[in-house]
């Protein structure tokens, strides 16, 4: 018998919807490199949700593709990119940020969250030293929305830190990976609006919220987006068949369906968080998106691996770990209750 | 009515046995970065197919990602890359080698094509320079089976190559992102399996040969083997979802859907070929695989474009030019007919 | 017995006048990286003879450092610079330039110069590509004054490139490393000054015109010398010793020193050049610099290279090849004489 | 009246013999690029004292340089240097590793020094985890003897580092950009030579140890020896005029110059520590080097300073900051003893 699998949020493939128009739609001609009807349909729609008319709207395939691509287009060589030390892009993508040359400003963070006020402090620190043509200069800030913990920045951080931001001049961009399950958390209290609003540039996960694969990037500082289509095929991120991208996105943003598959995750998964509080474990991170990280016995782990599949994800003492348990667009009430049932 | 479009290969979606398993499989679930039992499956086909049951086998979403990838992962440094000067790496990925580091060494080339002469030449006149330190090291070659310009490498100049190569102990990469075209040519005289063994690393493309997408890189020299995934993360070009890539090779691989769908696309494109010579029209290039380069007076390029799209080439003359033709795996004999009719 | 060396234009060390002012000041303590008193003198010294009394005028170390930092600093990342295919960047530098993630793109070039029809036909033609986003976007001209042929442009030929390199937003970029050579030529036409207009930025050369070591750039465009320190930084060029690069230049320009030591130079040069003409050499290049390439029989090659060291420079035919005799500030009359009567 | 100079060990010339040495060679004719005979004088001097007969030596300008250098050199592309968080190529070199495509993978450290349970927590937990390949390959070890905070390793601390570098196949690289005051403390318990074979590679610095400029790389590990001058001239450190650092290396290693002036500078550094305790301020660092860090009251340190130049380091509490002060070969008694006086 298979085990079922919380282990991530892409371990199957898209929302049926998006299969579907694939079929329907394999056999059109279309010009390549998104530059067909279907993926200035999904531009469209897509400027219109974020309230942003003018945004530049580009299709990528996958999250470290989006962020290198992102991040070596607007830093200057000798700049740097302040990032949360548990960011993504510092620990989870083999370097390549650093690959193009530059180095990832980690900061301590908390619940994998920068503070405004680190921001500040890492930019009042440098401009302060009287080398600081020896240091790497702080030329952008990265957050992910939500985090890897699966928290969130208030409507009011994240005004905060767009204020610092636009104090130094450091564009912002926010990953959005998760994007979906961020906004559609019942805690959540900042809309798709005033998100692109307080940065210059995001993205909007596909890979992870029910798309086969793709990110969709939206610079809204217009500054930020001249050439940035070299800067795509360059780093290797241009789909030829760029109408497979255009379509899932015009499918996910029709009849809200990205959003809708979003938010049962989310339910799915603060069940499940409520089914492990109740047997008294407690949880790492106070998460109340798709990703749930409860601290459990180390016989307690070995009995639900039998089972299931989950991450591992840190050791917190001797006989407890932390772990996560991902759910997704493609989780049924099934699965989530057969593990409740074995808790 | 929408014009029939020759443009190129990679304006459909993908074979239809390949949508039907990615709908059938779509609720399964699977670990993520072809690290699933699809794309072991696939692997596999390929590694008995170039009768190599050792090689490493990784799975890429496109070929810009692909040969910067090998490419990167293969060179010092100091070193560059020998490539024709009209290679797709040289001309048509917007500086992505150089981006990693490393300069092109672009030769003239004959019909898109490199000789062992010229290679050995390159490294006997780096070598023998007392300079030789301030002046890129060719680190390997880099060709295309077949070229950008639909031509192919006889047997008997790859082995020459590919001679020369390893006495320069010079790795030599092939890039296959037309590969079936190239193998199921009439004309051509290189098996799979040769080319495997003369070669110590080349990929099987996808995207232009009848997949949604993806490259597989079969590299058959172990050397160049290890840690060749670390790269592919880094380099953005690690799929999240790589069951999709290991499902769509296991089906081209499947009943010989891959080479007869190439197959099919070059008895078309060689019967738009006797067209266009039977109305007196030269080819700018011998091609007998699926692109076709006739060279057409100007009126005729005009009203070819009222009910077809191709591709500019190159100006021949003030009153000529090169267009290109391209036939696929969608391509239908209808479709040709009625282009035919056109002339 | 030595043989004498006429094998390049750095075989020796500095002007004396600059040696003597090292020892004076040895002891002095100064701030570090050119912050210090000599180097602001120099500075001001540069300033007034450029007539650019706002440009950044900063010190490195050697040529290919100073090229790779001025071209890595104006390029965006997808972009590349326009050289001449024997531009010094493109065949001696090891690839620096490729190694910072750009290409350069090379033209034919006549006698090592660039024209301004070339630069133009290069812009027109990827801007009117509708691939462009495919291909490296030209972001900068690079040519050396004089060439590494020794060839001079005229004033008229320097204006109409900075004439399309502005209409094209192309930064001009002047490699000086013969600076003074070229200004002191008797068929120089173009003064420091309207070069140093007509540019965006270039470097006067130190290293092979009397200095131990040293280049000064000149920014004379304020869009480009933003932060221009944290570039000699990252890439090593930032002498922790400043004061020997400023004391250097402030040296070289105090009475005419730099310019009277290049004229003696050129002078010994065309000397030689009227010596090898007189016995019937041709010479591979019209130079009227410190650089002479005479084609010489291989018997009088070898004949002279008893006693003197020269450079090859590359075969004409079966039984010729062109050699390279440099004079620099160091070289005396004696030397040349002594060449001239060993012909 | 100027102040006297604490603030560096970079601030004044060179050691009068060198510059002796500069004038009376200045008109010899040699090759360049360290070709010459001084060059190799100094290369068999240098390997002779680190009783490594066959080791690589090396000469480039100065220490970012040749950290990046040997670095870039080293790593592969998803490789990155282990480094303490204080580390000069971590903090104080605008990005230069990076730059080259590398991570620092920075730990914390102890008084400016690695452990050797640091860096294999490092490289066990890398490989420990299942997702390795998404996470920067520990792929080489850097240490700075003396530290950046003027502290050292002893014997027994080198030895367990040099013992897990090898286990996991990591070179061990030892900047020695301060080598001299290290080899030289009355605490150091570490010969050169045993240094040189606890090491891959390391470098005798030049710059901040009585040379003009300049740092001696000396590679042991012969694997790493290959095309190393390619890199050199690359990364823009192949001086042209080469003799000027092989004929500094020689004059210090002449006499035993090197070491007595290092020595003599760590005699008057302990001096003016001694003065500092006795004053009861105490040391941030236990140094024994030429490298002093008082904790200071914000009053004493305004006083101080208008006499002397010393650096500010760090902010203790409110109301105290730690400074440096330098001393160096020119370092004088009588600046000690003003120094002492004032206090």
């Amino acid at each position: 018998m298979e085990k079922i699998r919380f282990a991530c949020d892409y371990g199957e493939g898209a929302l049926p919807e998006i299969l579907e128009r694939l079929v329907q739609t394999n056999l059109e001609q279309t010009p390549g490199y998104s530059e067909d009807a279907y993926s200035e349909q999904a531009r469209a729609k897509i400027r219109e949700l974020c309230g942003q008319k003018d945004a530049e709207v580009q299709f990528l395939v996958g999250g470290t593709q989006t962020n290198m691509t992102v991040i070596a287009s607007i830093l200057r060589p000798y700049q740097g990119v302040i990032s949360a030390s548990t960011g993504h892009i510092n620990v989870h993508e083999t370097g390549a940020i650093e690959a193009t040359g530059h180095k990832v400003l980690a900061v301590p963070g908390h619940a994998g969250k920068l503070s405004a006020e680190q921001v500040e402090q890492v930019c009042r620190a440098h401009f302060a030293d009287v080398d600081h043509e020896h240091i790497v200069q702080p030329g952008m800030v990265y957050l992910s929305f939500p985090t890897e913990y699966g928290t969130l920045y208030s409507a009011e951080e994240l005004r905060a830190i767009s204020r610092v931001c636009r104090e130094y001049e450091l564009p912002l961009f926010i990953d959005g990976a998760r994007l979906g399950y961020g906004l559609m958390s019942e805690k959540n209290d900042v809309t798709l609006k005033e998100l692109a609003e307080l940065c210059d540039v995001f993205y909007i996960g596909g890979t992870k919220c029910g798309a086969l694969f793709g990110e969709a990037v939206v610079i809204t500082n217009p500054a930020l987006a001249k050439d940035f289509r070299y800067m795509i095929k360059q780093r290797g991120g241009m789909l030829a068949k760029g109408r497979l991208l255009g379509l899932q996105f015009d499918t996910l943003f029709t009849d809200d369906l990205y959003f809708q598959a979003a938010k049962r995750a989310n339910q799915l998964a603060l069940k499940l968080r409520r089914a492990f509080e109740k047997k008294g474990y407690p949880m790492l991170m106070d998460s109340w998106t798709n990703q749930q990280f409860p601290v459990l016995p180390e016989e307690e782990m070995e009995r639900l691996a039998e089972r299931f599949v989950f991450s591992f994800w840190e050791r917190v003492d001797e006989r407890h770990s932390a772990v996560r348990f991902c759910t997704s667009w493609a989780t049924t009430e099934e699965q989530v209750d057969e593990l409740i049932e074995a808790l």
